[in-house]
């Protein structure tokens, strides 16, 4: 006989739901941030920062009813590690917007917007599974679609970076730039590292 | 008593075996690839993601193996992370070849023979551990030796940068190169976590 | 009721503490380093590697005491990775100097004493834990201290490649500075990390 994990683990899901849709959030922050006029962007960074607050404060109420709780619905490790992994993906997201608008880079180069728009998809796949932890092997079809986005999003970092350095720019623009991408690559990296843990998680349940 | 878990493991001893086999066919491109001329460069390159194609489907292989058992030789998710890990050192390689042809790099630097030289050590060791994973505590001899080469690949890397620092290359073609180098450098460290995921399920067998 | 781990675990604990004050003293060369007269260098850099020897003497130490107790304070593979992560703290400041050392960059821009003072105060707040590693709940302060060190060290880590960036020095400089600044702001996040290990080995007990 199997308990269901639903009363007991109802509270953890909450909060990975919550995680899930600041995630989106953030992610249509970032879509903004590619397509606005220069003197918008300290505005977005600061919108995004203040969504990087949200998911730590939601990290740190993971964490407190870990510490509360005598049952958990998965090992408590598992928790641990697929609470970290998503605070990762708003922290790289926000890296990239941070830098971007500290080094005041000019134009950015147009696989940007491709690579954003994976990054999209991949927010938008998370979003709809954190709901559903409570049964992590149903969830195939997310880690699947996540690891096909990252190699996609592999694909396109790599065109970018050749795009960079054969373009008309000069070495400092293109280092200030190649930070604001590497940081949108390891936000893609971070969804695929969340999609992970959720397998792993599976795996040892079944 | 101890039950011997030759029977129930085969077939993951089997699928490791195959892509310890198919990272050495990986440092042999790489090898080749340091050596020829550039005309040559794009031939390798699809050769070399082919290869990483295979290891792919080795590594969704074990993980639907994984699925499908009840019994497993160790801990699921000591399976599922000596797998990732595996995975790493072929995406390496392949991300290092796949950057050098698209950024049609120059001459590479010297020291870059070295550095493949110590990975094709390290790729010798791994695939003859492979085999022998049903024993782990007797393969000291194997993570001792990674730990070791990733050292020196360590020393290798740092006196092949300064290389490119002090010569006379302009700054666009050292940020190439050492993206090449970056990759074959965490090739290395990726070899080294393969090392420590197999010592740390020695630990938690002995 | 609850065994004490104190008898079983003295060695580790000792062995903890050990690499606790080598990390200390690996700070302070740092300091003096960032401080030092340029013809200092390799003689401060070859005092910082040998503390990088005995920190891998005490791993070493700790992982082969692993293998012979029966009995463990926590789980093997937590002891395993938490040994490892505190590992990387010194590999980092040591790659730092090593890197600075054999660049021979100039001057150092003024953030990287702020970054210098903020492994300070991480280093010692790791050395204050490590000897009382066997109440690990009793340990909060320490990971939510490190954890605000990583948060400050990542920003005062922007505002420095903010200002390398729009200095007056050339591409291949900033390039070199940026490499030995990436290992500082490494080593911020090495020391999060074995608080985050620390943590979970909390969790887990709790």
């Amino acid at each position: 006989m199997r308990i269901s994990r639903k009363p007991t683990g109802a509270r953890f899901f909450e909060l990975f739901a919550e995680i899930g849709t600041n995630i989106g959030a953030g992610v249509e922050v970032l879509r903004e941030y590619v397509r606005a006029p220069h003197d918008r962007r300290p505005e977005l960074a600061a919108r995004m920062h203040a969504l990087e607050n949200v998911g730590d404060d939601a990290t740190h109420a993971i964490i407190e009813h870990l510490d509360r709780s005598f049952v958990t619905p998965f090992d408590r490790e598992d928790i641990y590690r697929l609470t970290s992994r998503l605070d990762d993906v708003v922290d790289h997201m926000d890296a990239a917007i941070d830098l971007a608008t500290l080094y005041r880079v000019g134009e950015l180069p147009r696989g940007v917007e491709t690579l954003v728009d994976l990054l999209c998809q991949a927010a938008r796949l998370t979003a709809d599974a954190m709901p559903r932890l409570a049964e992590p092997q149903r969830l195939t079809d997310f880690w699947v679609q996540v690891n096909r986005l990252e190699n996609e999003a592999d694909q396109v970092y790599r065109r970018l970076l050749s795009e960079l350095f054969d373009g008309e720019r000069d070495a400092l623009e293109v280092m200030k730039l190649k930070d604001v991408v590497d940081e949108l690559e390891a936000a893609a990296d971070a969804f695929e590292h969340v999609a992970d843990a959720v397998h792993s998680i599976a795996v040892k349940e079944s």
